[in-house]
């Protein structure tokens, strides 16, 4: 869980997508994404679940909407992006907004 | 993919969640909460991954805030949060917010 995220407001990116079949070399690709936008400017924390049948959802969080522009200008991020709208994803969806309240549970 | 979404802003509901082991009873209220939900007044469309590790992201849209607190208001949806804290989930986190912008892509 994302217990190391500020008070909010901060930003959010929902990515959901549907894959096709076989890796392709999408699961490098994806470590390595997860390894680089750990030390973007702004970036605050992702989560991520992906069920049997390739539907995922990959929520990001962010200081600002500056922060996601630099990333989605990153060139490595770029080339990735390319090669998912050729390769690794049938379709996919992105959602950005603002984060304004968030809460909790731990079971005891 | 929710497609079905119109034009931001409407409002997100980010539910991440642990799950503990065996089912409990959790599939039958899981379905009989996704049956309740899609009638509720403001629903706007729900999506939903949990990976073999039994991390799952729950993403639910609605018209407004009032649309939430009438679903968490709701008799059956209270009953069965009271059985994920109690028997379903080691952890979870709710995140609410407001979706400003929505695009899609679809592989040709």
């Amino acid at each position: 869980m994302t217990t190391s995220l500020p008070e909010p407001p901060y930003v959010v990116v929902i990515f959901t997508s549907r894959r096709t079949g076989g890796d392709q070399g999408y699961g490098a690709m994806s470590a390595r994404m997860m390894e680089l936008v750990k030390d973007q400017p702004g970036f605050l924390g992702v989560e991520s679940a992906r069920n049997a049948e390739g539907f995922g959802i990959t929520v990001s969080y962010w200081k600002d909407l500056a922060s996601i522009a630099a990333w989605k200008a990153h060139l490595e991020h770029r080339e990735a992006m390319k090669l998912g709208r050729e390769r690794w994803y049938e379709a996919y969806d992105i959602k950005v907004g603002t984060i304004t309240s968030h809460r909790m549970f731990e079971a005891p």
